[in-house]
């Protein structure tokens, strides 16, 4: 295991900026004595002293004789706290003045500033979390739709570190086998049954297989189902990005503490987040498709995985075969909406019949008015339908974590030499380096095995400061 | 006493976004209730239950069988909590989704969303604070300056109010004796001897005399010093600024959880407050002073209480004379500090030189370079000097409050006609009423006695929501 700092951290852990109440935590061996040297108890008994476990304490934060302000201070003894060290969580006016002071008194007194997610190190490095626990906190915090935040819940609570252990379980059994062979070798025995050995290593292959299918869900629901809207100029592009984000809007901006900022040109929609990629510059461009083709508008939308190709019904069809058989012809995997806007402008029978011939090119149209706001409710769940996440119980694991993500590729890779090993009938002293090979990437995951002190580093300096 | 709700409500009180800790508070009579309807306790105690006082306890916010968050809850029994009623603060995850998706689930289980100020009107209407008290929780947050932070927190620690006390007593003694001689009014007898009265009543009159000259300090303290940077094209305005706020930001954005958006364009010297106003376009000005006179320049300076001008030293004096006319004879009672900037282009005997010929029109010349950041510090000294801010104890009271200041203003012409109706000889019962009437306004301040249910409102939703 690494070597852990003995430093006593702090660091204001409530979002940046002023409100009602600020949280300033602190985490180390000398937090309670750093604290009770800035905070006067309104009843006399020190941080620390008295019962173990958590309680609460009230009085001021001082400096000298100086009342910086009224707190309520929770006391954690360690090992029970978040980091599983001594903690202390000052709750003080959300004053940025205070808040500086308060951090400043910590500072001047023995503390120092913790790093970016270096108090969920430190709840790794006691124990008190595993490491795809530890990273599931920050997945949590950022996660900004139901399926994000359920998968991260799942993982920090260790859902997937439960079947991780399965299968580390498993290799261990199959290893032991297979090595005691190794204490006889000269004997020449085969103690496992190798039919029995290529059994348990295909259902093991199973499971990481399904795990590493299950990345490209994960990946969507942890970063959005990245979407295109593409379309002719005047087709109505930005008046329907508008009316896909501005129903958003109104649903976020009604609670209070949420900023567009954060989720900017995403929506949610069942619990999914789609999110829009490069629109500006779609809602800038006024290159017509005839002008410049549809080459240009393709490369920007090379990331989507949801194309929505608005189409002004109002238009004449002349041309649009060979434009359409273009688009068609590109949509390389991704899902292609036609949107057939400007309904509202259009007769019944007018409609059925440009509706009719757009259906020729692809399947998937949808009417709608974004002008007049028909017909968006519709779109949405074309989006999900298109989107086409598997339906995932409360419980299932999902992989959303590129580094998990490569380590069990390369658990698979390991365990599929093992398996063709097995059919080539190579000994057992080979087999038995892949087995360990495969458990080790699996290590990797939950941090029982790393790499290196870097590794740490990389995964929490991606946290906020003060988790 | 205004009618209190009875709703049980609920904010998030941690500053709006996203971090690694968030706290949501609920209070009022269902406070425990609604929170053991969403929490699921790790330990099977559940909320408000167990012993009275202040607990922690860990568990689950749960809707149904779905896991929102894990989270630390801190219980607060009334009357031991900051409103006086029932209070809970959840302590989640500060993801955005975790926030909403808790006020959400408080929100379908009977909580109403607490409206800007009203955990801390509640504070006041429970007794926990008085006005003028529960007032300071607001200006505690906001202040941002050493200055504005000591006059809130010796306001909301009741410094003030035990000043108002002991007027309320003195005047309660004085109009006790009046009052006696009204029973007694046929007889004609004066109990009160008249010079004793005079003498208190001009004591009484002193002290609020003292409280209502202190508001232009106090006026200062909380919003700033506000200071305009003057002088003509290239004189190096928009430079010494810059090299004023650069400064501070460098203090500033060291510590996280400041942002420069709350203090953009003030600085803060000795812990007080300097307020750059119009600057933005004072630094776009492209007028000479010889062109379009100095009138424009000085309607955009109206508010200043400083003014800095700058003049570029390595112009020519010629025509200065009449342009230093001007500005002297315009400075109505504002402090005036000639800033001659660019030094460092001149020989030391030019300088001096120079130095003497803008010594005469104005005494308070400070000689620096913006560019070479030479001196920068002088004028900051300058800049406290000139805001001539009485030295001011830990424990002196200070009025920040406008609402006080005119309820202050109001008391104080009240005494004063106390005073004169004492010299008049006037009846013990027209003095009395004016005694009650200075009584009156003093009891606004504290809330003792309040106007209109309309006051309370104004008052508290300037504060933030949550707290």
């Amino acid at each position: 295991m690494f070597h852990q700092s003995s430093d006593t951290i702090c660091a204001i852990s409530t979002p940046p900026g002023q409100g009602g109440i600020a949280v300033v935590r602190v985490s180390g061996s000398e937090a309670f004595n750093i604290c009770n040297r800035i905070f006067k108890p309104a009843r006399g008994v020190s941080l620390g002293e008295g019962r173990r476990g958590a309680s609460i304490s009230f009085g001021h934060v001082c400096r000298g004789d100086k009342i910086i302000d009224e707190v309520l201070i929770l006391v954690f003894h360690a090992p029970h706290s978040y980091t599983g060290e001594d903690t202390v969580e000052i709750s003080c006016h959300g004053s940025l003045y205070i808040q500086q002071k308060i951090l400043g008194l910590l500072l001047n007194n023995g503390c120092r500033v913790a790093m970016a997610g270096e108090f969920t190190q430190r709840a790794f490095l006691n124990g008190k979390l595993d490491l795809s626990q530890a990273e599931a906190v920050g997945d949590l915090i950022a996660a900004s739709s139901a399926a994000s935040h359920r998968v991260a819940m799942q993982q920090m609570r260790g859902g997937f570190s439960r079947e991780l252990a399965v299968l580390r379980d498993r290799l261990l059994d199959f290893t032991s086998l297979v090595e005691l062979e190794l204490d006889f070798v000269d004997e020449d025995v085969e103690f496992a049954d190798r039919r029995q050995l290529k059994e348990l290593a295909s259902q093991v292959a199973a499971v990481i297989r399904r795990l590493v299918d299950s990345f490209s869900t994960g990946n969507a629901i942890r970063n959005g189902i990245p979407v295109a809207i593409a379309g002719e100029t005047n087709a109505g592009k930005s008046t329907l990005l508008n009316r896909l984000l501005r129903d958003e809007k109104a649903i976020v901006s009604d609670i209070h503490g949420t900023t567009r900022d954060a989720i900017e040109d995403t929506i949610t929609v069942d619990g999914l987040l789609f999110r829009f990629i490069d629109t500006a510059g779609i809602r800038e461009t006024r290159d017509t498709i005839e002008q410049l083709g549809i080459e240009r508008t393709f490369q920007k939308i090379e990331q989507a995985a949801i194309v929505l190709w608005v189409i002004d019904l109002t238009n004449d069809i002349r041309g649009m075969d060979r434009i359409a058989a273009q688009i068609i012809g590109r949509k390389q995997g991704k899902k292609l909406i036609l949107v057939l806007n400007k309904a509202d402008k259009l007769t019944g029978d007018e409609r059925e019949q440009k509706t009719a011939y757009y259906n020729r090119f692809n399947e998937d149209c949808i009417v709608i008015s974004a002008k007049s706001n028909t017909d968006i409710t519709a779109l949405e769940r074309k989006l999900v339908k298109a989107a086409n996440i598997p339906q995932t119980g409360e419980n299932d694991v999902i992989v959303t974590n590129l580094r998990h993500y490569e380590a069990l590729a390369k658990a698979l890779s390991a365990i599929e030499r093992v398996m063709e090993g097995l059919d080539a009938g190579i000994s057992g002293d080979f087999l038995s380096q892949d087995i360990r090979e495969c458990l080790s990437f699996l290590n990797e995951i939950t941090g029982k095995q790393i790499g290196t002190e870097e590794v740490l580093d990389r995964i929490f300096s991606r946290f906020c400061v003060g988790k």
